[in-house]
């Protein structure tokens, strides 16, 4: 009996569900992921707001090595470093959480490191995307919010907020036109995963275009 | 006629020779990688003498992470970790070395990533390799050193250096006699390849041996 209570407590508790946003940086995806996170847990949710690189404590430490390393890192290199970090944070977080019911949400995930690497040109695309699948034992998002910006409108909004520029911020604007094209090229293979917003529109127009699309998966 | 000169002596320069040395801890790769060092200085030849993990500055501080994380290390974070650190380490150290037309003479290498990886039976170890070669760019050695020691002597030799067993050498006695039969496997696999010698001779006569190899490949 006791057995079968328990079985009836898990099939009723909410299924977990995954969520990422995407988009270049300046493109508002830290709003749009705490007004989304105040929604779900106003619903009643549990929620992991997360992000990569540098999730765990393992990711901290390999982020120190990306971001601050003083010579070059070669780009295999750097590419499973990136990697390792996704595995150690799907494996003991995003997992974990998904399996107690919760919902994750998560600030960049694996379309981020096809796009930026697949843009730098420097390694084959496909290649990134079959480490990084490999790396999260093939976990996708149920649901990808790519948060779109021309590369101008980002710019302007960077420096509106006088914010310092990091490494990836500071390369050339080529760069990030090709980053751009990259994430919708993604989108566009795979719209039943994505949502495409223009990040230019008003904040609250933009939750709530994204709380619709989730109001379908709860 | 500066650019034939230029050609001409790139031609006189000798080839760059990349040599592995592999076996469980105890076989006595580092003996035989001094002695191998020394006998090779003696004859003109520049010799880079190194090893993975750490063998960069890079790799030094992924180390620190897999050896030193109190935590769990997620299995495909830790090999995704090592492979990093060996496509720091083949980029920035061992390429550039065999470019110069040195002998690189290196403390495990890909064989050992695959044979501790594939005993442990967590990851497969076709993905491993493949992992290891993606780091690498493909770069095999022209000879690996298999110091090949039966579990029961391995650990004889390590207590009789009274040395303290880090995390891998304290693992059962099992996993050991997996290792090497794993170690064996590969060098079955790529006869070519692999040197297979046993470690139980005197360490006169493995130098000799190793020795004699290495003349037909200079």
């Amino acid at each position: 009996m006791e057995a079968e209570a328990e079985a009836e407590a898990a099939v009723a508790a909410p299924a977990g569900l995954f969520i990422t946003l995407e988009g270049g940086d300046g493109s508002g995806k830290t709003t749009q992921s705490q007004l989304l996170t105040d929604w779900l847990e106003q619903r009643g949710r549990t929620v992991l707001r997360t992000r990569e690189p540098g999730g765990t404590e393992v990711g901290v430490a390999i982020r120190e090595i990306v971001l601050h390393h003083r010579g070059e890192i070669a780009p295999r290199a750097e590419a499973l470093l990136y990697a390792a970090d996704r595995a150690q944070h799907v494996a003991t977080a995003v997992r974990p959480a998904l399996a107690r019911g919760e919902v994750v949400i998560q600030d960049r995930y694996l379309d981020s490191s096809v796009a930026y690497q697949g843009a730098g040109r420097v390694l084959d695309a496909t290649e990134v995307r079959d480490l990084s699948l490999w790396a999260a034992e093939g976990l996708l998002p149920a649901l990808t919010v790519l948060l779109d910006l021309d590369e101008t409108a980002a710019r302007g909004r960077l420096d509106a907020a006088n914010k310092r520029f990091d490494r990836l911020e500071a390369e050339k604007s080529d760069f990030h036109r090709r980053v751009r094209a990259a994430f919708l090229a993604l989108a566009a293979a795979e719209p039943e995963r994505f949502l495409i917003v223009d990040a230019a529109r008003p904040v609250a127009e933009i939750a709530a275009l994204i709380r619709d699309r989730v109001t379908t998966l709860l």
